[in-house]
């Protein structure tokens, strides 16, 4: 053996004792992870109930939204002799996964308030049934979004791409399920749902606010409605707008209010331009009006009214004598 | 049996009762949801004819992109030698689904119009063979987008830090996909393609823009350009910028005129900073011009000017002294 | 045989010559686009050493989520018997597979500087280990994040919502994360994983960014944080917030200065608001400041102040009356 394969043996056998020592590392690591664990100011979820699973909600708004639009996200075609197997196949699928997840999600909220948990299985099968029973009125108000996306917007060239592609109405399907269940006081599954829209198309509708039918989000990135919004019947709102809260009521141990009415009001008929900014819960635009793009409004508006920013003073340079 | 234990059991048998009085409810639900699909009110897809797969879509934006960025994107490592093996089997596999999904675009479109479907199948292979040709060329302009990208953010660190994470190179590398197959007519699939883009990254594009080479979009969440907008060569956009239009125009029945020029016009080397927004068909931003943040412009602006807001009048409160 | 069939039979023939003659055309095309990666002005990734894929450390994040996070994002129940089980298993996956990836990192740095690669294998592998120390720092300043984010926001419902579904915790515990890899100078990686938050929730914080602990991203989208950013404790952000540059210095030769401070200094205690745009170098926003929505600042602000804009001039149409 010559001194260079000798040299390089050497220096494989250092290699080699250095990725062990790194190696021998991992055990004190992982004693130091789970010490932290029990600190209290960390969080964790150990030794805690079942809780619902964030994939498992995907999966159902999957399957829900195959319900809601037959055919449209199906790698078969479906017709009308394979429909009741195909919509009774989906239904059976989505009723054990939802009641399941119901339950979960009470089951854990249960345990964070210390009560008995008592029938939460049997109250996730009853809500369960009772949404799985709005499916057909979903199924109409979400039409009258889609014929609103196609009367507003030059750029739709069919029905179909709208179903296929709008994120605005992705985002309002997910919303109008995500309500149903925060109206049936489901514990934390509706935000999933909706924060799973929010991160899909980046339009942040809280489960908890009221929309009529015929709305439409046009390109929609950015938009946020508040949890205690009321939106009448008819309204059409572009990207960026945002329907929020102006202050945030604390008790007399100064800790937030949780639950009172903190956002604004928008009457039948209401057209809001891009960036347009409407706060507070005493807000209320007036049915008909129209809000200008970028407006900032933090009171009531008369209805019937448009209400737009005075053109600022830009100001221009020539760049070739200044 | 004592009587704790039979307490039980009867409790026990009560919950399977309600458990099957719920599941009971099922085949009722799903009549209902049939029913309401053939309610002429709602939107399906029954009884239609083939249409295009969304995620079949998804993928061959993937294959397209492996064979734009040849290596970035593997698993394994490419060199000259396997070079022509791994672009021959990517390519055949693009073409056999995207001729696919083009056929099945077509013949969606045939039958929504009433049209009886010929050789649909033949001009899915025509167009995906067009496509395939411009493949060169797609790469020549990305080449160009990223060296604009590089040149003009300090930010990044090499080339292909920017091809493996920047959202901007993302979205208009999607976009110069889906407008190749938009000016060759094809349905649906290229407005499937910009909106993917618009969920990932946020930023909307729609595949009839028409967009010169070197152009750079920083950041990019918010950004959107219009069906006809028409972008010269070496433009620079940033965050928050829209290119939209006013107004639109509808025809003698009240129905919205689809097709006509809605969006403004950039001409070459304009840089246009975080939310400005540029609105209608005749606005024309003039060669080098630089429009400032926030900027709101609905007229023409000549070539070589900057445009920026007036600063606006600010309020300073000091907490200890108001 | 009679005609009708004989003809269909002739079409048929005809179909397949077309197909066939389609097809015959894919090795051109598959040649074409080999030549057109030798083209110097193409980017490829042919012949070049490893590179981290981004797949992998998409899996990392995930990884390295579920130990931050024990239980909240699993399958089965964690209870205090399989707790070290669970974490000892996720943190020796963690470190084989990060070691991994920052080692092709750093590979392919070396090879792109022309340097030989000593021990880079060895580096990956020390650099993982550092990094895993620091995950109960991190558990510790993540809960921070999250008790501010319950304490100011009335409509969290629970620390467990906020953990499940929060956009701008996903965000920051993908930024702290990223933040200690490019801390240790790994290249790629680090940008690779705040790009995929940015991708997910659209929050946009470079991992160069220092930001204290307490700090909340409320709604989130839209928010940019550049790479030279130095935040406080305690600081809370709103949607569409930028912290960004002015303007780019370059050097003798035109190119861009990369690595220089561009961006503002936020101090303990500051709220800004939605849509508000700080910028430059020299921008301190002082401590316990508040800045109004849509606020436009490129200079410093006095510790303790109050900055809003002066109410726009807003123009009211009645529609009937106009």
């Amino acid at each position: 053996m010559d001194d260079e394969i000798e040299n390089k043996l050497e220096k494989c056998i250092i290699l080699s004792e250095i990725e062990n020592a790194y190696r021998a590392k991992i055990p004190g690591i992982v004693d130091a992870i789970i010490e932290s664990c029990s600190n209290e100011k960390c969080f964790d979820h150990v030794d805690a109930t079942v809780i619902p699973s964030k994939d498992s909600v995907i999966e159902i708004l999957d399957i829900i939204r195959n319900i809601l639009y037959p055919g449209y996200f199906e790698d078969q075609i479906i017709d009308s002799n394979n429909l009741p197997y195909h919509i009774g196949g989906k239904v059976t699928d989505l009723y054990e996964k939802l009641s399941k997840q119901i339950a979960h999600s009470i089951i854990h909220d249960c345990h964070r308030y210390g009560q008995e948990c008592t029938e939460c299985i049997q109250r996730g099968q009853k809500e369960a049934t009772s949404f799985l029973q709005k499916i057909p009125q979903l199924r109409e108000i979400l039409a009258s979004d889609i014929q609103t996306a196609y009367d507003g917007d030059p750029a739709a060239k069919s029905y179909d791409e709208i179903i296929f592609s709008y994120p605005g109405l992705f985002a309002v399907t997910v919303y109008r399920v995500a309500h149903e269940l925060y109206e049936q006081n489901i514990p934390i599954i509706p935000r999933i749902m909706t924060e799973y829209a929010h991160s899909v198309v980046n339009i942040d509708i809280h489960p908890g606010a009221k929309i009529g039918h015929n709305f439409f989000i046009d390109h929609g990135t950015g938009v946020v409605i508040g949890e205690t919004c009321i939106i009448g019947n008819n309204v059409r709102i572009y990207q960026g707008v945002t329907l929020g809260a102006i202050s945030f009521p604390k008790d007399e141990e100064g800790n937030l209010i949780r639950g009172t009415k903190r956002h604004p009001t928008i009457e039948d008929d209401v057209i809001i331009y891009s960036g347009a900014t409407i706060l507070g819960s005493d807000t209320v635009i007036g049915a008909r009006c129209v809000v200008g793009g970028n407006v900032w409004i933090i009171q009531s508006v008369a209805p019937g009214t448009t209400v737009m920013l005075k053109a600022p003073d830009l100001i221009y340079k020539d760049h070739y004598t200044s």
